[in-house]
């Protein structure tokens, strides 16, 4: 799910940052027609997300180089991997490489980690997923990361859906007329969510009919009862706090969703290397 | 050492892809002229990075906001220590609440763990610097929380420094060749660094006069023998799979730089909020 | 429901457009020093939209321009009502007087021609929503301006919802099949709309829980007969050709909302001017 | 008149704007590797203009899709005339064909709009043409769509040419001395036109050498007075308020230029739409 | 007659070129709130230009900086004249002071010039004007600068005028048919000007209506019998390898203008300096 | 040493600022299918630089136009040698050609007027060096020109090393501590230079290990002074007020390096032009 067009602009800011005044090593070691063949290949265990930004990143920066995807995003990978081949100008390829490393590897690192946390809940009905906590200037890339490693996404931006908190409910004086409010003034095709800290909100937000219940913070037993309440007619996502070691009694409560910005935030980047081929 | 103007492009970019077609929950359940107050804080122990950063990310939205900056970048802060506090239009406040979060706790993250990192080789003269393996889209901002944390800066770019390899050395004929080639055709101004394997590679290197030598992976009984080679002629970098826990005796060696990208990589987002004033 | 931080870099490409090499006019035949105030006025009835995009444009220019807006955006207006008022460099508002003018007569064009619209379903349920069908470059200002007038918008843009038609029902091989796969690859808080031609159609989208059904190109009967089977469980959208003169007939069939391009494209401009203060 | 090259700005711009955060319908529910061909057809009677945008919109989003015009800008088509022919990937066409059918249902309109006065004025001498009131953004591509209905063009923007107006003649003293102003200050190669209220303001500005004269809101009968005071040493441009209905008797008095905003502000988008090839 | 508004991108540009990764002077050796305050002074004799473009570099990288214009372009000034005068941070005003320095140098070199030649031609009735021969980047700039020094300016682009050449007729057969051509396709405020090379294209020119005539590296005498073949009812522009030393004779001979790339294209930089207050 | 990648942002800016509105003349005097081959000739006796930056112009402008470069850039060439080939589409070859011609005729000047200073020192042991005195814009082409012209280049740009000067040594105490402080904030990859006006200042350099010392326009007595006192182990700059007439004098002093901005802002654009094939 990741659009390849926008994804050029963001790989101009990123050649340009590091390349600055010229990469001088390339320039003054490398022979202008010099060629090389390189392999990108996982050096750990790793699921895979980024390749085919990688592979833009040398056809951007230099049309003529070759690159060839050999494994695709998504893919769980033992080390040694072969994951990408590009040949073409050796100072093209070496300009760009450390670029292409970096994205893959930060990526890779979500998936990876994403994997990790899908492999605990394995089992339940929950979907895991992801926060707007994602590093300003990668966020498209980090939602698709999620999905690389089998999460699911929560709003791309501000301009996916509604999100009504306790502030809001303050001041339009219930649930129910918070819900209103928003529906009567975004795009009909626009989902609206509640924060509920406890179930009394629950109990409001489905009278109000909310698209989604968030159940912030809430107790193992509390979450239960709010299962219990919807009866399945809205979805429910439980948030706050979600640790590693929770998530899976958290998703056994029976919840359709469970949000975390730790497979995003806390995610290690991943061992991903140039080798000669 | 970051220049806030060079930001503002960026902070145009992060505002851009979390705000898409617009806020819908502000501008829907916000009245366009509700005022509010809020003030930063930090959640958990963490040495801060990114502050200003954080303010200009308000400003740029809305140049009427009033910030102010409580807590300077470098500052080891407690939890419940008050960062910054932002007054001003309440759409226009929540919606940069998440982006301006977003990198204040990334880079603090950065911070933090560099922080630790630095605790850990306290007391040697070895320098903790970083590497060009950085989060594409925010190299500068990096770099400055590395700074943040106490570390110091291995090249901003590749226009930063002239970095010989085996390769290259192989295409020169020799290490003594390559860095006459790279002297020969860089600005004078441009430092030379030569990567080693072994210590008959520095003792080349000592003699072809390089401005720096990387001992790349080199045992700790070599890297001993290296300092007492260079006998302070030039300086040495240790870098190469260097962990938190091999840190400190690699500093000891009394090499003049120790290189790493994990306080990068690998730092996870410090918690930091936004609560009402 | 508009964020005047995206707009000032459509400003740009305005001002750009037309100034071009420069203002030969104000250049040669104003004074630097000169100043002077105008008032911008309707010149016919009018529903006003885009008036703090006209300010903004002045202030972009020339930040020690004064603009003062007189009448808000939404207003229905008579002819001499003024709008705005400038003040300031002389040269400056002459050279932005006709790029200011341009987009606000285009906005309450729209916004006019949608409250002709408005009024004419007066008293029924049914909202009157707009489409994508929108001017290259000026969407979510031709969105704003339908919401002037009185409507509502439709999906913002591709990342608002999905929209399911008869070929991806046909690679699914069901409607149901067809929800289920969206549903499962789009994040929770995205709608899912089925477009449907016929009757049977209708009761396949209802079955498989569409979040939106639109009736496309339906006639009265079965838009009514529609209105039943859904029976107030998912909301229903008449779409398809709907004119000025059809559009209360398809309104009092009880269907919640009415979209047509025809606000947006074939809306003209009003007719408004800058005169001395 | 079209330089397609300075087009592709404004085309990142347009699909920026609709696709957002992702096509979301697109990335769901169309394979990766699916392949389609599609046809533009015409649906009503037009003029075709900006068929070569369309095109480019394809190229610029997906260089692999193969386009192929089919009818050229400023033919009188009938409906069901295809215009145009793509293949490629099936996501890619779909992604791109709103916006694609955007402009050229735009351009089209005014070329078609234009066409009708073109009727209107058959067998006079007059050249119909523009003004600066565009829709902002699109200026360049406004203006072409004008030649393709058989218009021609006033000044492309405020570098084009001096408009002397009334209040630059106050200030300046007189007509000729403000022709002198402008004469000195500008390139040599930049007309200068006075617009001129009545025949006494005419005599003036033949004596002051204008290059062109504006009749602004003159009656009938002083343009045919004016007509025969310059004799045809000057170009005459009928200007202010021409309708559909008065602009043959306009173009009769002999002007040689009849100006007109309503074949750009007024003009309708025409129906133009993608059929499966 | 310089538009600042456009100049900001540009400055941007500068910037961004000459900071890359940040000053690493300014950001190690100057506190972070110190203040200082210098003066812009010419240092040898010359015509300024361009001062207002060095003030605005100040302003747009810090915003806080104050500058005060001491002297306006076009001014002829006698070394140690103070031009500008900034004060504010003194990391600001460190890292900005060479770009400022830089274009002003430019400008003002071109300004030099263009006086030096105008001095020549003093008593001539002939205009002194520029080419598009300009410095990539900075077009509008140098065509300013040669205005500061007395000139005045041909073209500004390719869109200010149709310029005739013998290709051009001989592809359209005539000089009549080739101005025909250009008149019936191009805005009716675009002057079209004809380059001859001899005496019978002159006479062929004038009866075609050519708006001027370009006599292109014609000898002295031919120019004159021109001149007499107009009788000033066509302007004459001479051009082609006009020198300093052959510029007044040309002037002498009567014709409207002189053009030159030289006052440009060969005009070194002046000595301007920034000195401590 | 020229990234072309990078250049291509610069092109955009430059055809823009030349064709604006459109090129008036190529667009109604060329027909769109004529096709054309041209030569870019030499004029002059010419050292040649950004041969493949006028290339680029072409390719940017119309991939489909077909480019030879005949001759490579630091050529010393004749009059009449053919530099580059262009075939293609006739209108895209003249709306490019001013751009193209420009650029090469500017660089070609740098290149040229570094190859006669480079004379003028033949047999030295000096490099000739350049400075951050270029055109703003135009840095890094600038700075390939010197290459071309047998010159070496200075700082690259403000992160390209440190510059420390008098009012920096005031506010450090002295020298050593200056240097000091520089060592401590800047990347170990960066040199520090250290501006001397007088003997005792070169002694504290040495002193304290700058990496680079400026003899700041130091007679020629004590720059010989100077390079006995380093004795070869720190590289010497002679700068200031270098003239062509006194490079050679300071060149035989035995310094390192001889710095000038004159090979660049004092270089005239060299003849070349674009001829039939």
């Amino acid at each position: 799910m990741l659009d390849l067009y926008s994804v050029n602009r963001l790989i101009d800011l990123w050649l340009e940052e590091d390349i600055g005044h010229g990469d001088l090593t390339a320039l003054s070691m490398i022979e202008a027609d010099a060629k090389a063949t390189f392999h990108m290949n996982a050096r750990q265990d790793l699921s895979l997300a980024g390749i085919d930004v990688a592979a833009a990143c040398f056809k951007r920066y230099d049309p003529a180089v070759k690159v060839e995807v050999k494994t695709q995003d998504g893919t769980r990978c033992k080390p040694k991997t072969t994951l990408l081949a590009v040949s073409g100008g050796a100072r093209s390829l070496l300009t760009v490489e450390r670029t292409a490393l970096n994205i893959v590897q930060h990526l890779s690192g979500i998936a990876t980690e994403t994997a990790r946390w899908m492999d605990a809940i394995k089992g339940t009905k929950a979907k895991l997923i992801d926060t707007r906590k994602t590093t300003p200037g990668l966020r498209m890339l980090e939602k698709h990361a999620v999905t690389c490693g089998g999460g699911a996404n929560h709003r791309l931006g501000l301009d996916g859906g509604v999100m009504i908190k306790d502030n809001h409910i303050a001041v339009a004086g219930s649930i129910a007329k918070a819900v209103e409010r928003a529906r009567a003034r975004v795009p009909g095709l626009i989902k609206i969510e509640v924060e509920c800290d406890r179930l009394e909100q629950v109990r409001d937000a489905i009278a109000a009919k909310a698209d989604i219940i968030m159940l912030d913070n809430m107790p193992l037993d509390e979450m239960r009862e709010s299962v219990k309440l919807v009866a399945g007619r809205i979805p429910l996502e439980a948030s706050g706090g979600v640790r590693f070691d929770t998530v899976r009694p958290i998703a056994e409560t029976g919840v359709d969703y469970v949000s975390t910005s730790k497979t995003i935030q806390a995610a290690p980047a991943v061992d991903i290397g140039l080798d000669d081929a």
